[in-house]
């Protein structure tokens, strides 16, 4: 996780832009050259994705820190969209932006180890060692409970950069029918889950005061997102449901510590379709998803404490 | 899930074969084949995983109705991983067997719409019909409530034969950290999330009388086993756990209604890995693969009442 903290603070911009490609956001032309020549199958889909997120990646990475390929729209397009999945999180790592795969991904045992290696580790076949993945961060879904977080701790280690975010409060609207049910009292599921995150984390916090282990907290619900934050000191939020979904600068706020630190919001469509609004063509697709970024950061940055280093560091 | 029920019915045996190949569970000759063609990479891992898969689906796809491919294992070998899952998931359904891709896939709206039609059904391409998985069920994650049921069924819709799973109670040690929680005076969320499944699936209950909702629930819990069974008369479950995890017939047992029906059961490693016990040099894996099913088959159905249609049908 300090990777990504690190690289929010070089950046004065708390947002990550999701890598969640469909046909309909992808230009005619970048298309017709795909599939003139792959074909009109997941192979040339696949290629038109490719071509579309490295052109976003290029003009977004001097100004975003993050990106977070959604696994989903990859296997939509079968095996050649894992590909290029893969190449996706390769290609933004080059061009030095931290890496979120965000697979929801949910198991036990050596099942979860085999997710954790795949995503964000390595296997080693008969002496040599092979990366399928390579992402930073992984996305996962705790209701399983301890077997299913505890393999990716395992495999994350010592590496101070590598991290998980589980879901706690997601952004949808029936995410209550589950997430706020009451146990007992005074406690949700979502702030049990939360509390469940504080505690796999605990003697993995870094140098800015938070764990390997974060949380998916949704914009949508900024009274809970707040909660959550005094409730959780030490787990990184990851906050989906600005822009499209709802959520506005004000409503992830909380989010937020007095360092500018402790959260990182999400924007997918509004970035990667930004090129429809310009009255262009489309070619203008990537300068227009980078304009996009530019005014998302300064929208939320305005309504946030300035971004800075905890103190002696 | 008719097909799958159809298939039990007609093999007289409610179980289904995972099929979570590691490099470690096939044998040495088959690996130093794949080894020697594509070299000690990911994709000649993938050629060997393939090779055995293919092997064991012709060794047991007369005597069991459905395999189980588990997606973390594929993906452990990255896009090559995957590409052998999908290859995997078409020879089985040529040999006759229903698939379920146990990938506990969950998320919301457009995102479990593309997870859904990714492994269920099928995306157009610029008019071309494309099947990217073909998957016949599907396991997931309910913690996010309706918004991530709803598109799994939109993309089945009247469609008799597909399915999903949603995980009630699992069979992992921790499950009851947040599984086995109190709401309110007499309810835990397991019981909360097995009602979920009832709910999803009320007006989508089929001829056997289970719905395309089923449940995934542990035979290592033999108590909730039997009174989720009671709980939730149109919910199908899938039923990990058995053999290596602890589970035996008589813990299974719960699971099944007056006429043999309304579960499945999974073993994985104890039939991937049966060869290790024979004696043999790894050759009979297949023969091993295929001993052990039939004992297993042969161990639940004396355990639970013999398996027919129900009357009138």
């Amino acid at each position: 996780m300090e990777k990504l903290i690190r690289r929010i603070i070089e950046r004065n911009n708390p947002t990550v832009v999701g890598l969640d490609p469909t046909l309909d956001y992808i230009p005619a032309q970048v298309k017709a050259e795909a599939f003139a020549e792959y074909g009109k199958t997941l192979r040339g889909a696949a290629h038109a994705y490719l071509t579309y997120n490295k052109a976003i990646i290029d003009a977004i990475c001097d100004v975003v820190p993050a990106v977070k390929p959604q696994c989903a729209y990859y296997e939509l397009l079968g095996w050649e969209g894992v590909k290029c999945l893969a190449e996706t999180i390769s290609y933004a790592q080059e061009k030095g932006m931290y890496v979120i795969t965000d697979g929801k991904r949910n198991d036990i045992g050596s099942t979860m180890q085999a997710y954790a290696a795949a995503h964000l580790g390595e296997i080693e076949i008969e002496g040599e060692r092979c990366v399928p993945f390579g992402g930073d961060a992984l996305t996962v879904n705790g209701y399983l409970g301890t077997d299913g977080i505890k393999p990716l701790l395992e495999v994350i280690g010592d590496n101070p950069d590598k991290g998980i975010f589980v879901l706690v409060k997601t952004s949808n609207p029936s995410s209550g029918e589950l997430q706020d049910r009451k146990l007992g009292e005074n406690e949700t599921v979502y702030a049990a889950m939360g509390d469940m995150c504080e505690r796999w984390g605990a003697g993995k916090i870094g140098r800015y005061d938070y764990s390997k282990v974060g949380a998916v907290v949704g914009a949508t619900y900024p009274a809970q997102l707040s909660e959550l934050r005094a409730r959780l000191p030490h787990t990184f939020f990851l906050v989906p449901g600005y822009g499209a979904q709802g959520g506005g600068a004000k409503d992830v706020a909380g989010a937020f510590d007095q360092n500018g630190l402790g959260g990182i919001v999400n924007s997918s469509r509004a970035v990667l379709t930004a090129w429809k609004k310009t009255g262009g063509d489309g070619r203008d697709f990537a300068q227009a998803a980078r304009a996009e970024a530019i005014r998302m950061r300064d929208d939320i940055t305005s309504a946030i404490p300035p971004i800075h280093s905890p103190a002696g560091i």
